[in-house]
């Protein structure tokens, strides 16, 4: 369960072979070091990399301090899996849950919890959709991350404030990561 | 995975020394003593101890048997965790759960579980987050308890009666620790 | 959800019944009162009471208490349901589950959670029956509670010292009852 | 569901009272001070503050990166409950399941993940352990978090690696709020 990436030799081979001028085999093995390096430091198209997850959580806690707010805040992938998480001291417990289900809500259906939630009434067209996948959350504070694209990457839920404290602070760090 | 405490030479040294008249030793002994005892008989600042989780425990049942309601009861610690049951004799099956659901969702969210519901309700602003945490229970019934500084250290939880008999009955039971 | 007893005025008639001589009303009345006494003050044959149930947790606190080892204490009944609980301060988190589990899995198959375990190894006659019923736990700890007639009426599940003092702590829970 | 701290006028009184030199009543208010900022930047007695949990979970990424292992790292309070956790590009994506309950296996029962694995294999004193609290992990790379006192304060589970790998990293990120 290791995946080690032993890049030192082929860079080195790489730059010899640059300078020998051996163009064909330059390509070659810059495309495979290209290839050894991508597992630290590339990611597949439209998702969420861990730094970029890191960035909107920090702030998006920052928001939160600064609005005296105690949150829980969680953000998932574009695979709607968990990608990282942290819990303001003193928050609610309760809001583990809550705030990772909002993320995961948000990411599954890609809109907005409270957007769901005017939908999920009784009467409303996916009544009681809450049941579905484990759990569902569809009050505000859960919210889509976007790339410079405008394409989903993953989402933020965030739980703790009032439902306009919370959807505020998620979006503050949904938005961060296009700064 | 077994906690000894070798408490007994520790009393003997605290009491020859108080006896000697050494004031600043035995103030130091009488805190080693505290110390040495603690992991039996204290218990972290803002948590339940387990004697607090029996008393309100008995109270609550007193109370019910007084009332001739037939209720389960259960006490949660500060991190929600079960610290103490009981199930009266005849008592719903069903409200093993309800009553530990009760305790969990009071102390998840800091709040007594009617006043929680009363912002479950369709068009309520947390509707159904009873889907969250693995199942809440946000009727009547469960109630924060609280130490002398007013500090939330667990809840309990109450089912089997009327749902004003079971708010009453968890009250009596988290007053009954301040007494 | 609520059973009221009003037995202050079934009993005024039928004393004053009884007083009249009318026998066979007289009769009926005993026998309305008898009913109405009932959830209250007796229980179906051949399952412990909730008075049985808290002396046995609390003779297991205190033999736990008096060999200083940390535990939680789960007792069901007949039916394999919680009855009553507790966890001593400081004692493992992961213990309560394991508590609750011995005492069900003891009263699941009617045999000490370690002797069930002897079978369960690989190559046992019943191996990995640990995963039905949510969840069993088949080491030592768990121990049926048996009448002064013999008859199994719950079970007692112990977790958080030696497996030996587990069991020792639930053997002298169930005990207790025969006193 | 909002906990906000008017501490803006408390400071300027803590201030103003401050430059006056009436020094007892500056004491009072600089106590009242620390007591309206202690919701958020404060916690209770041994258990881990939020910062201490992401200095925790930083230092075990950049052990990650360092080492090139690619793993998910949760850290949970000492309530066994998820506090901080990040997963790095490419890891995989059942380890997310693992490090959280990696990281509650240590909490729940005070010792690292692998020395608890070693009493649960086939014929050991807590054979299939496994199967409570919803499912334990016991093989290497989870870690109790101690404070500077020792006192267990959380805990924090890494997987993605070899078991030597996820259990270094673990220990790294464990370390690390003693620095």
């Amino acid at each position: 369960m290791l995946r080690t990436i032993p890049k030192a030799e082929l860079l080195t081979i790489t730059i010899i072979l640059g300078i020998m001028n051996s163009y064909k085999h330059f390509k070659i093995c810059i495309g495979l070091l290209l290839i050894s390096l991508a597992p630290l430091h590339a990611q597949i198209a439209n998702d969420l990399t861990h730094e970029e997850a890191l960035k909107a959580l920090l702030a998006a806690k920052k928001k939160a301090e600064d609005s005296q707010v105690l949150v829980n805040i969680a953000v998932v992938d574009a695979g709607a899996n968990l990608k990282a998480f942290i819990r303001l001291d003193e928050s609610y417990l309760g809001s583990i849950d809550v705030a990772i289900k909002k993320a995961k809500t948000s990411r599954y259906f890609n809109a907005a919890t409270g957007d769901i939630g005017k939908l999920t009434q009784p009467g409303g067209i996916i009544y009681n959709i809450e049941h579905s996948n484990g759990g569902l959350i569809t009050f505000p504070g859960g919210v889509p991350i976007k790339n410079k694209e405008g394409k989903i990457i993953g989402a933020i839920g965030v739980s703790g404030g009032t439902i306009e404290q919370d959807h505020e602070i998620a979006s503050s760090g949904a938005l961060s990561i296009l700064k």
